[in-house]
């Protein structure tokens, strides 16, 4: 990569060419800070497409021949697939890249990758707070990164200078990135967002199984249950990779979310307005704050 | 009100000039279906903002006087509210004339207007599915009901042609009608609308009290939960008022839903990739099926 003040990363292989490793191409493309873009993946559909779009300028399926040549690899397939596709491209890349990933879950990704590295390739473990519900490369688009944080996640072994360059690379993006370790990040998201998608699974569930009308009581659902329930539409395959592997911050989010749950229907079943208000308003303070 | 085919109602009175009422005033006017609004309220900031806005052509804070030429009443304030003023405007309000409502709860309202109805004022218990978080006045809009279903709950006191005329006052604003008994409406709403409001608010809580960074950590979340939790920031009176208006079902859905969650629980707790998998994609059918 270049060593001048300026930004630039010669070389970038993006390993899984989906909604956040194609946004990262399309917005380094458009800030003009990339040479050339490798997109890697298992299926033709999905790189054809990719390639077609602009979104990578060269595609191939061969894991290790496709990041050989690059200074920066992006896994950004499912969490579970990344430690075992990191296991494969360490060895291949060349010494003094940068390895790093966008996987939503990090404790389980540093455990298992750390045992592999060598000390020639550095390994910043990353996630972007930033998505949809939509997937695959034609759910790219460069804006995805603006105005939101990335999470870098460096432990002992990742060199400062590896996570300082991947910063900017995120910066540049237009995301602000918060460094905090591992513990923090998982605990984090669990809470904001994988504690949020287990609700609304959930909810749709509960509701959409109710069959004491002999309708789908769904069809009455007006615009907040469609807001609410949004992320129920996200990759089940995906979520269930998430919920196996931060299971110890999303069980504890969900016995702390269960709590308070309780407490709403203790209140609610003693008919205790003034509980309920205050339950309530505590909650529009909150919400409103972020706003 | 006119007995032409044409729909048009002389006079319609609106107690309650909020979201729910000035946008059931604003879509009349814009319809040309209706001759002088009077908005009745409480205070006169909300009242003299209605006026401004054209919500309304006249105002008052004289309940039993505003209501006295009305050929059409319209409650659409807090529901807890909703039975008392009936009780005062019934006596009021000439012979022939309907007294409909809109508040979220029916089995309540019903029961404690039902006892006031003389036999010459129809009631016609109504709840169109439609809202934003915001409230007042200044929040009314006249396209809030196009496209949105309206639940009328006539009971056996309710005259068909009271009905059947609330129903054309729906439709002359865009909203699709549906008829149905109280219990069942009631339960429609406790899952569709007041279990993900209880669920946004408990979040919120439990999410926004969680102290173990020393940090908000709510200023991490991205679009995902600002939109999940979008409901959070209604009005805790009004939702004071449905929790503890539509109890039983409410408490029932909350119970439901908890079995639900308990199941998801285990299977994150057992590792059960199969089943979380499957829990995920049921919801992600059902979801897709509203979109
Ligand atoms: N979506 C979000 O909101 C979000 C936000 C932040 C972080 N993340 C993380 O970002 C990563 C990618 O998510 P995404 O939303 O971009 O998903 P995506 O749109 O489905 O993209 C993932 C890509 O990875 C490839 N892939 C899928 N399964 C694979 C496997 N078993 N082995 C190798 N490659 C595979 C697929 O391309 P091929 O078919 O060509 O192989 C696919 O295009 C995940 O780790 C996720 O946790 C997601
Ligand atoms: N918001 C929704 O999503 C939604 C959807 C469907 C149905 N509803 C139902 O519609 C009704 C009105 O809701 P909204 O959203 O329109 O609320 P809103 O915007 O707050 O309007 C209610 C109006 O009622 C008056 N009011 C408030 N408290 C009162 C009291 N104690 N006694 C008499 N009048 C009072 C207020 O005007 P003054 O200050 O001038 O008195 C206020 O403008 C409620 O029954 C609600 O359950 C709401």
């Amino acid at each position: 990569m270049s060593t001048q003040d300026r930004f630039f990363i010669d070389r970038l292989a993006i390993v899984g060419v989906g909604l956040i490793g194609g946004s990262l191409a399309l917005a380094l493309k458009e800030a003009g800070c990339v040479g050339e873009v490798t997109g890697i993946g298992r299926g033709l559909p999905n790189l054809n497409l990719a390639l077609e779009l602009g979104v990578v300028d060269k595609i191939t399926r061969e894991l290790e021949e496709g990041v050989q040549q690059a200074d920066v690899v992006f896994l950004a397939t499912p969490v579970m697939t990344i430690p075992d596709l990191a296991r494969r491209v360490l060895p291949a890349m060349k010494p003094g890249a940068i390895l790093t990933d966008g996987g939503s879950v990090k404790g389980e990704i540093v455990e298992r990758i750390e045992p592999y590295l060598s000390g020639e390739v550095a390994f910043v473990p990353g996630h972007p707070i930033a998505g949809t519900e939509k997937s695959g490369a034609a759910a790219a688009f460069p804006t995805l990164y603006r105005d939101r944080r990335c999470i870098l996640t460096p432990t002992e072994r990742t060199p400062a200078a590896a996570t300082a360059l991947i910063r900017r690379m995120w910066e540049t993006v237009g995301s602000e990135v918060v460094v905090m370790d591992v513990d923090k990040h998982d605990r984090i998201l669990a809470a904001i967002s994988h504690l949020p998608h287990m609700i609304a699974y959930t909810l749709v569930n509960a509701v959409g199984s109710y069959d004491h009308f002999e309708e789908n009581i769904l069809e009455y659902s007006a615009g907040g249950f469609r807001d609410f329930t949004r992320i129920a539409s996200s990759d089940p395959a995906m979520w269930r990779d998430i919920a196996l592997s931060n299971r110890q911050a999303l069980l504890e989010m969900l016995e702390r979310y269960e709590n308070f749950l309780g407490e709403l229907k203790r209140d609610i079943a003693a008919a205790d307005g003034q509980k309920l208000f205050e339950f309530f308003l505590n909650s529009k303070t909150l919400r409103d704050a972020i706003l």
